[in-house]
Order: C-alpha cells, then structure tokens, then sequence
C-alpha cells in the first residue's frame, strides 16, 4: 500500500496538488484548500459548545473523510470520536488510530459484518446501527467468530425518511433482542433527523426537531420501563446541535459540516435571522480554481467542474467576490461570468462549494493553508471508502 | 507508488469491491461493474462506424478515466489514440502507453505547461488546443526547454460556449502564431459542439451540428486560403458523431459516451424517434447496490447515494425494473421506492447513472463481469486527475 504520509513520493501537478513550504500562488488547480486558522476557530468552537452543554460530540467523519482532521477535531474541539457510515471508511479511522468509532448505518451484508466484528482488534470502540430484528443474529455470529464486541445503537428514523423504525415498540422489540445475543451490547438510540438541517428558517427547524426529541424522548422512556438502560442518545448536525443540546434526551451530538461550512448550509439561518455562515461558522473549505480561457469578454472558463465538486446541492460560490459570478458547471470547466471583464487568464479564485461531504469524495487531498503558505498535505484519507 | 496491477495488495470490501474469478453475486456494493460483452460490442461498432467513414477515431478517455478501456478501444474498436481535458489525464495515457494524446483543453498555468512538454517523452504523440494567440509564446517555451514537440489544434466554440474562438480570422491568427513558433506545430481544428449532444431530438441536434459545420468550414477554408494545411479536423460525441463523420469537414470523432452509455444519454432519440440506449447503444456501466434497510413497508434503503455517483444529470435509473424506483439520493443513501415490497435486505440493483464521466470519477475500479463471473478489475487509472 502506497503511504500517505510520505509526501516525497508524490510529483505535485500529478498524484497531489501542493507540498508544504510552498506559497499558496504555486498550488496547482483545481484542488481542496483549507483554511486552516478558520478550520481550528470552527473546530475549537464546537468544542467548547459541547463541553458547556455537557455534550459528548462524536464528529461525523462521513463529511470529511479524515483521519487528520479527525485528530484535529479531538485535539481542539474534544471530540470523543467519530461516526461514519460505511465499514470501510470506519476501518479507516479505526487504523488510523481513533478509539471510538460509530457506523451511523445499517450493515446487513455478511461479508461486512465480518469486518466490522474485526474493527474493536484495531483498538476502536466499535458501535453500529440496527433497524431491523433480523439484523441481530448476523451481528452477533460475527462478533462471536472474532471474539469481540459490537455495541448497538437502535436507530429510530425521526424524520428523514431513510433507515430506521418509527415506533417505540419497534425500539425497544430490537433493544431487547441486542440485549439478549452474545457479543452485542445495547448502547443507545441513534436518532439524525437528516432532513430539517438544511431548511433556512430556524423556526422551522425547530419544530421538526421539537417532533423528533418528543419521538425519542418516548423511545427511552419505553426503553426504561422495560429496565433497559440507554447509555447513548445521539444525533444532532450542524443545522440543529443546539435543540438536541438543550432536550434533555440527547447526551451526544454528531456534528460534521460546521467545521468546513459549504455554500447550502451556510444559507441557513440562525435565531436572529442571520445566515449561519456569517458569524456562527466561517468558510474552511474552498475549491481553489484558476482561469484557464477567457477567449469571450464577458465569461472566465475555470478548471474546477464536475469532477472537482458535485453540485447536487447548487453551484460554488464565489468566496469574497460579488463581481464575478459562477454560473455554468460541465464536466471539466464553470463558467465564470465577468460583466466587468476583471479577471485574467491563470487568475485564481476561491471557491465555497454546494455541498462539501460529496465534494471532499472526489480529491485525494486536502492543502491546509496559513498566512499564504501551504503548511501541511493531508489525504482524503477515507475517500472512495463506500464499501 | 502502489502498484495498480498488482491486485493482491488490495482487500476485498477495503481497498476494491472485487477479485477476479468471484461470483457477480459477491462483489461488495457499491461498486461501477461493466457488463463486458456489452462493453466489447459497443467498442466493435463504433470502430466499425469509424471505419466505413473514413474517420479516425479519438476515443475520449476523460469518460472513462481508464488506460485499460483505451487500450480495448485501441484493439477491438481501431481507435487511434485518446482525448482527455488535464494534463495530469494525459500523463496517465501516456505513462499507460497510450501513443497519440490530446489534450482537448486549454493548458495555460506555467507548471501545467512545462508537464504538457514532456508527454512526448513518455512515447506520445501529443496534442493541446489553443484559443488565444497569448498562450503560444509560453507552450514553445515550454516544448524548447525540453527538446520536444507540442502539436496544436485551435480551438473553435461552434456552440459549446466555454472555450475557444468565435471567427475565422481569429483561427487564422492563432494557427500563423502557432506556425512561426519553435517546438510547436499546427496540427488541426477542435470543435467539439458539447451543448447539444443531450438534446432528445435528433432534428434539434442536426440544426446545431449544421450550424457549427458551417463554422468550421469557413475556418477550413480561411486557412487553406492563406496556405495553411489543416492535417486534423477533430470533433463529435455520442449525440452526433453521425453529423460529423458525414460533414466533409471533420476526419477525426472524440466519442466517449457509446461506450458505456448512461441514463442522460440514453434518452436521447435516434433519426428514428428511438432511444439511444434501446438499439444504437447498449447499456455496459453500472452501479451495482445493495438494499441495507427496509425499515418501511413501501420503501428499501440502497447503498449507493452521492458518493457513489454524481447526480448532475438526474437520478439513476434501475436497470430491467419496472416496479421499483430509485426516487432520492442523499451522501451515501439511496432511497428506492418499492410499491409492492418486492424487495429484501441484501437484494442487489443495477443501477444506470444518470451521467457516466463524473459517476467513474468518485471509483478507484470498474469491476467487468462476464457471465455471472468477475473477469477482470480495472483501476479507474486517471481517476482524481483533474490538475
């Protein structure tokens, strides 16, 4: 296996787009850049955030596939570990060397359960989601042939519409068959509601949220008059952390874009009406982009397309500019519109992504940047893993 | 480097869903799988189109990203080389073996150029498109500081509307610049009509396609008026290669598309009133997912979300079914809409992408199956070489 920590074997312009030492000019494009002073502000207010909640926070690794940032994100911020939402990006972390490590999703293939049953010999805590009854015996087997434990969260779908049961009885049904098979143990309920997060109104989010606390608050309630005790309650994203913070049901929240923001989330508005992106987290994450035609006056033709971001959530933004404006995206070229004709062949631009989990998924590294310097190449290091 | 053709490196479920000799049935979801005999014949008959056309042709490899499909393209389809939109694609080509490499693409920052001028040392023939006479200086630099030889095409826009110049004169400009500059040569015309090749109607497309053959004629004659030979006329895709190879103009195709197809291409309709993807072309890509949750009576959860594809051009479709739907797609979920609860966890659905060359983009493989069996897997070779 090719070491990613050995920069030397990597020709910049070819396998990677930047070393450290170099001025942030010379970065070849296009290609992720962090921020790195906004990465750590983010990163440490969260985690501060959390601790004066009384709130684990298990970042959520999905969004930017990690390890080093991870790291970054227990150093700063406190994180007590990750989620994510496949087993082999979770193998990913777990060798990476973070100790508690949860599979936010349903493993039903026999073939993955068998590695995830061998995650906890890395040194991980090692949770995963059950939705199903008949989950449990296959969980079980595989803990079982390796020797180890696989805790359970029971995930309850509390509004998002994909996995995970709907009804208390359903909860406590599938808690008490974990409770019951060797080499599980019963750790909590996951409950994401997934799909309020990114809705712009704060009101709005809050009354899914109140819905979804009153789901889960009912679950454990049940879940107690059974005798069954629920160490975990975990979920929470950037769009609603502070409602799971103040429920008295949660203890543990699941944070992930905060740290990066992207141009769909940082739409969102907080309490007082202001868009989340202007004062609650700053821009971490850009695409670095240059000029590479301008052969029409009023458009710039840029080398960051399709296959530099996915646009499943809308179109980059422009970062600190509103005299040029991204408007066109194909497969290998945006197209810039330049009323003004402002910009130049090789000009760079900073660009905020739509969406930055599925934008990270298609760069192999991440360039982290201070004071115009590129300080540190960090690989995507759990990109491509959707085994 | 890790050695790419050395799959015993590599963990099944980890590193790559699948080994050669394994059933179809247990390649680990999510994973691009390519039906081969469909691969093979829709190479076969675009070769033999070529042919009987007296067209050369350029298969785009920044479709498929693969040096293994350029190389099937070269032995069973007569291609006679490969097109691609970076420099670091074309290093993969070239390094790959890949003799005749263009670059259909403006190349303009100073490290991306000084890599362009030594491609030819990797054995490659190499060509790179121009639309600013600005550019010429530096590319004969670059090719003179190594000892080599940079091909050029101008660059016309015949309705793409990103790169490229809109008038003859300017082709003629750009062709004596090219013409007087040591190391380079001008070699032919790029003019690829990419905005119509997804439109349904075969009639629209030939109204555009007729336009830009016009365009390109003029230019044709522009240079032959001033002496210049144009030795190349390249352009052409799967929405019009039809136009092209009959124009009189163009003697070179870049079709990438026909290959694999892909749901967005597929609906396009032949001179017919057919589908593209019923008859033309067969269906030889897929996404092959799994359903991890069935939480909900009416709806299975699959394994295959945006990380496993790009969305850009509409959702997938599911392949031989009619009576379920793929309706949503999240990071790494995929919601399909199962009526009649025909389906169980760890039922398998091959799914066409709505648009192939981002979709391969987020792979390291494509697992080719022949008969039910695992034939072969190949590295997404150019896979995250967007600089």
């Amino acid at each position: 296996m090719k070491d990613m920590t050995d920069l030397d074997q990597y020709e910049v312009g070819y396998d990677i787009p930047a070393k450290p030492g170099m001025d942030a000019a010379d970065i070849q494009t296009p290609a992720l850049v962090l921020d790195l002073d906004a990465l750590e502000r983010n990163i440490k207010k969260m985690g501060d955030y959390a601790k004066a909640h009384g709130m684990r926070h298990r970042v959520h690794g999905k969004m930017h596939k990690s390890v080093d940032v991870a790291k970054l994100q227990e150093q700063l911020g406190g994180a007590v570990g990750v989620c994510c939402q496949k087993v082999s990006e979770a193998e990913v972390f777990a060798r990476g060397g973070i100790k508690d490590v949860l599979v936010s999703n349903q493993v039903r293939d026999p073939a993955k359960i068998d590695r995830l049953a061998r995650l906890p010999k890395f040194g991980a805590r090692t949770i995963v989601c059950v939705d199903d009854v008949a989950n449990v015996a296959d969980l079980s087997a595989g803990a079982q042939k390796h020797g180890t434990q696989i805790e359970c969260f029971v995930e309850i779908d509390c509004g998002a519409g994909r996995c995970g049961v709907t009804t208390t009885e359903a909860v406590v049904e599938i808690a008490k068959a974990i409770e019951a098979a060797d080499g599980l143990k019963f750790t909590g309920i996951q409950a994401y509601q997934g799909a309020m997060q990114h809705m712009d109104s704060y009101e709005d989010r809050k009354a899914k949220l109140d819905i979804a606390i009153a789901q889960v608050k009912d679950a454990v309630d049940g879940l107690k008059a059974e005798g069954i005790a629920c160490e975990l309650v975990s979920g929470g994203g950037t769009g609603s952390y502070y409602f799971e913070s103040n429920s008295g049901v949660y203890n543990e929240l699941q944070c992930g874009s905060y740290a990066f923001m992207d141009a769909d989330y940082g739409r969102i508005l907080d309490k007082d009406g202001n868009r989340i992106d202007r004062g609650e987290w700053e821009n971490a994450f850009f695409i670095l982009t240059s000029v590479m035609s301008h052969a029409k006056a009023d458009k710039a033709i840029v080398d960051a397309g399709l296959k530099a971001q996915s646009v499943d959530s809308g179109l980059p933004v422009i970062f600190g500019r509103d005299d040029v404006e991204y408007i066109k995206c194909s497969d290998e070229h945006g197209v810039v519109m330049d009323k003004g004709g402002v910009l130049s062949v090789n000009d760079k631009l900073w660009l905020v992504p739509g969406h930055c989990d599925p934008t990270a998924n298609v760069h192999d590294w991440y360039v982290g940047v201070r004071n115009g310097k590129v300080e540190t190449v960090w690989p995507v290091s759990a990109r491509g893993k959707a085994y």
